[in-house]
Parts: C-alpha cells; structure tokens; sequence
C-alpha cells in the first residue's frame, strides 16, 4: 500500500522511457535513449533507478540509482548515487506534478571528475515526464547538462 | 561481456540471500533477512542493490543502491545511496576475494539521522559473501552495526 506522505510524488510512480539529449562544454552533444523507473516498497520514500543509452549506437551511458523523499510542506529530498563515482544530496520542492531539487552536497571518488553543483526540475502531466538537469563540473560552473522527456509504459 | 578491469570483484556477481542482525548503542537489536544483486552494464563498474526485512515480522528495513568501482593496483571505489537519506563515498581494497572501505564522504538530507562514518568488510568464499559494517552515528563513535552471511541463490 502506498505510504500517505508519498501522495505529491505519486504522479513519478511506475516505468518511463524516452528519449533526452545532453551536452556540456567539456563534452559532445550527445544524444540518448532513457529507461527509468520509480517504485515504492510501502515506506515514506520512492526508489529510483535510470539507465540511459547512447543513440543511435545503443552502449550504456549512466545509470543513476537512489531515493525520492517527500518532507512535510511540500518539501522533497533525493539522495543519488552515480556510476561515475559520485553522490548528490538534493532538496526542494513538490507542487502539482512540478519538482525542482538542487544539490546541498556533491561528493565523488578519488578517480572521479569533480561535479560541484547539480539542479534537476522535473515536470509530470499525466503520462509526460519532462527533466531537465543543469550542473557545475570540472571548472565549469553551473549550465545544462541534459534534458529528455519520457512517456509512462 | 564482463568489463576487464572488473575481475577481482567478479567474485560478488550474482544474487545472494541470507539473513543478519544488526544493533547500535541508540537501538534494539534486530534480525534480518537480505537479498543483495551484484550486476554489470559491460562497463567497470558493478551495480548493487540491496533489500533487507526484519525478521520475523518481515517488515521492509532497509534497501541501499549505489555502485563499486574496482581501480588500479587492487582499490576500490564505493558511491552508495540509502532510503534513510544518507549518501556515502567509500575507498578501500579488494584482494583475494576480501573487501575492505572506508567513507571518505558520508553526507545526508535536512531530516536524515547524521551518519559520520561508515566501514565495510566483505568476504567471499565460493557461494558464501559474509560482511560486516561499522559506523558512526548520532554523536556515537565508530561501533557494530551490521553483519550477515549469505548465499549464492
């Protein structure tokens, strides 16, 4: 049974998939085709996990995994960890199928680029899930990084 | 096709059940039964995933997700993430099937019980993958928190 505080964040519920593209300016454009999913186990947190392939050639790019936790007036929390050695910690807020989250701590691995900032929006209408994703890394301060818009399957 | 540089935690692919208890000087002890996923994408990384319930009510606990890294010269690199709002970046070494880390970054949301540190030891010997976790937490020094032995399934 759905956990009562998970009632705001119950529109990213189930499997997504769809197609993004990203860039940054150390980086190539890219393009990618994403596959995510958001569950609950009966407790007052969404599990998360992302795989996302790079198009047209089909190998894996990332695959982000973690938790979606809604706080008390709205508020969200998110705890990630990514394939490449990093953690975020992220805050804000829920409104009407409208997140906006932004990092209070990212920290990486010895062997990982440096990422410093992260601010994801999402927005969910009916069976549409849009993100956007901007963040500070390797020098560069805060900018896009990617964006996709997926369907519910 | 498995990722060269993953061989010395090759040892951990797989799926693993098993039961463990856990304690801390601020709570009860407890049993647990876990099932913990140890994949990989074809990159040098192995995804992980753990699911714990208590025993004997068989409530959901716990349930972290992250990613271990193997690097250079028998290192080893950790990014975890947990339900309970903690992320940790842990580094250690791998030799012979015997795991050990150590967070370099433990870091948690606004309403996240505070996590100072937290060390691992795996070990595993044909189909058994035994561990141990030690942290600190809420003002308590480095302390027990964790072990269980498991089974290849």
């Amino acid at each position: 049974m759905l956990h009562p505080d998970l009632e705001a964040l119950a529109v990213l519920l189930g499997e997504w998939q769809g197609v993004g593209r990203g860039g940054f300016p150390t980086i190539d454009d890219f393009e990618y085709r994403e596959e995510t999913r958001f569950g609950h186990l009966g407790k007052p947190y969404l599990t998360y996990s992302q795989s996302t392939w790079r198009l047209p050639a089909g190998e894996v790019v990332h695959g982000e995994v973690g938790f979606w936790r809604p706080q008390p007036g709205g508020r969200v929390e998110l705890v990630v960890a990514h394939p490449s050695g990093v953690v975020e910690v992220g805050e804000g807020t829920v409104r009407a199928g409208h997140i906006e989250l932004a990092s209070t701590t990212v920290a990486g691995t010895g062997s990982a680029k440096e990422v410093t900032e992260i601010r994801r929006v999402v927005d969910v209408s009916e069976d549409t899930l849009r993100y956007r994703l901007e963040m500070a890394a390797v020098g560069q301060s805060l900018g896009f990084h990617l964006e996709a818009e997926l369907y519910r399957t």
